[in-house]
């Protein structure tokens, strides 16, 4: 999915990052912010976050710094935040109602258009009045309702199937929470949320930093 | 956190990933794989593999690769899987209840003792055969049990309070995905889930793949 995108990863995972600082900063009525007050609130270093601002043209002022409202609205732009998304959600497990229930998304432009599950006492259902459909009928609902994004939350034994509805149907994008790698054509962007990844990455720093904090009492 | 890993943490945030393909791998019976077979599951080079598992000490031989039980079980006591946590979920909303759920952390070692929330008609109940505790309690909770890991699934309002409480309780890692950052003691390793972070990485590659194929079409 990476071969799309001009300007490196690293910088475009470092945007929504910035785009949630800016959100804050917007919310207490902060109007400018320099690059250093940045780099104090973000942990990122000043001049890495003007090189960051600078691949997509720069909105800083010498010795003014950034306007928030601007770089904020610069950022969502850049982010594709200014258009809205239609979403499904296939599976209504706890993670799926979560996502459904979790307001932000909708405000940010992500729209659940529907639910899907096999479970046939859901089927029918509304969940924060968003409607459980059988995912018997996922390809075509996809199609019809010109959906753009499906985001997977099945157990990893059907994430591969739904995958395949799903781009049939013709997403763009697909979020996946099962935790399994999916294939699909490539021409649509996968974006895998591997929880347990994450998980690993405690219990490995946990392990190195009592190494550490044992290596200090000596 | 990261000062506590004395190997880059790009490297880090890998070994879960060879973890999960070595996990499927040992499931299908698989006995050896070679640093380019890793390479086509993994999708990284095959002297990317040789480079990573090389800061560990290289478990490969020339001309015969790796042997899967070997690594697996190598990658697993790296990322501190040989170990029993004890975890607590704070939030019993869909997405606490969809990790107490998860029996999958359980069985890699991650056991939750108690999950606590500031709704008194949830406390008391059972999800998944763990019990709801009132978050009054949390702090004491967390000292009198050893825990070691708590995750916050709270709404971004509660999570400072419940940081705070979880790091004088006594924790060692925090997993937190309520969408903000939380503040405590600098021994305390923290991991964030910020899942919008990851849903506008989507917006922002459809954006570019929109552009990408308006291109090609001329």
């Amino acid at each position: 999915m990476e071969r799309f995108s001009s300007i490196s990863m690293a910088v475009v995972r470092r945007l929504p990052k910035y785009h949630r600082y800016l959100s804050e900063l917007k919310k207490n009525d902060v109007k400018r912010v320099s690059s250093q007050e940045l780099s104090r609130i973000t942990g990122f270093t000043a001049s890495q976050i003007r090189q960051d601002l600078n691949c997509f043209g720069g909105f800083g002022q010498q010795g003014y710094g950034y306007n928030v409202d601007d770089l904020h609205q610069q950022i969502s732009k850049i982010l594709g935040l200014d258009k809205v998304y239609k979403t499904v959600i296939v599976g209504a497990g706890n993670l799926g109602q979560a996502i459904v229930n979790y307001t932000f998304f909708e405000k940010s432009g992500f729209v659940p258009q529907a639910i899907f599950d096999v479970n046939p006492r859901l089927i029918g259902l509304k969940i924060n009045d968003i409607k459980v459909h059988d995912v018997e009928n996922l390809e075509s609902f996809v199609k019809d309702n010109g959906i753009d994004i499906g985001i997977i939350c099945t157990p990893k034994s059907q994430c591969q199937k739904v995958a395949e509805a799903l781009a049939k149907g013709g997403v763009q994008g697909i979020w996946n929470f099962a935790p399994s790698d999916v294939s699909v054509p490539d021409d649509i962007i996968v974006e895998n949320v591997h929880l347990s990844e994450s998980l690993f990455t405690i219990s490995y720093l946990l392990k190195e930093r009592e190494e550490v904090l044992k290596t200090k009492k000596y």
